[in-house]
């Protein structure tokens, strides 16, 4: 029954995602000893727009 | 103030989760007796290529 | 794989998060048609110190 | 490495997200002294017929 | 119904949780004239041992 | 900006959370391309009497 979550920025293909899921969940069993049949993981896409570091959107410019 | 999230696969319909939300939030109130008008729900769609279960996605077929 | 989260202020006893349990996965499962083997429920603890409504924590006396 | 996460309806504009990243960070950096440059923050907009308050989805008309 | 969460170190105190529920929720409302009355805000406090940054505890001294 | 988060039984070590903070991020940085500095990493324990599956919570036996 664990759960991993990823957010991150939307656009990651398919593939990605795939070899994310079964790499994340792979060490997650290793280090653990958990059955990886147990090891639920949900991506979340995230859009530039919806996501600011230091109060500036990652879909604006650095002013700098 | 309770809150319920409900995250579930993509596509289904505003009546089911129209219904999914009286239930749900009936279920809570009659168990706790807190009053529904306190009780917010949010759904989250979630796409089977976003999904795993033991490092696989929902969204490959299983390879046996 | 569904996912039932709720949230809501600390002291519920065992025997209502028991039932609560229950109930919020029957009723999903009641109106989706999900098997209740799939459905996974957390519950959050939340103290009234770390809640608020209108910018005031729910461990403070209204002002009125 | 604080998080502040906002969820509400869809169809803000890029210009009321960028204006909430600024003053909500803003706003986090004043009252903790904690530095703006390790303040994230994430935007979830909900669709009106993904939210409900008393079993009552958002997007349906009240009923009195 | 808008819902801001913020993930924190653990040890704020009660004033600072008091101060960032009242800051917080006056920045949302100003920026989108939407009523204080409809803003939650949840704090969830996060131990040091429990978040890692480049795949380094918190809790960890740095190596450098 | 990436941000893993691992919801799991409360009860693993400090060296268990390390090691797994390490892998995880070393297994994301390494499929994805991004920078380790980047990824942010929360766990969150959660209680077998918090945790529940088919209706069940985890802290009482099974019937059968």
């Amino acid at each position: 029954m664990p759960m991993i979550r990823v957010e991150m920025f939307a656009g990651r293909t398919p593939e990605m995602k795939r070899a994310l899921a079964q790499e994340l969940t792979d060490a997650f069993t290793r280090v653990t000893g958990v059955s990886a049949d147990s090891v639920s993981l949900v991506f979340t896409d995230v859009d530039k727009g919806d996501w600011a570091q230091a109060g500036r959107l990652y879909s604006d410019p650095a002013s700098d």
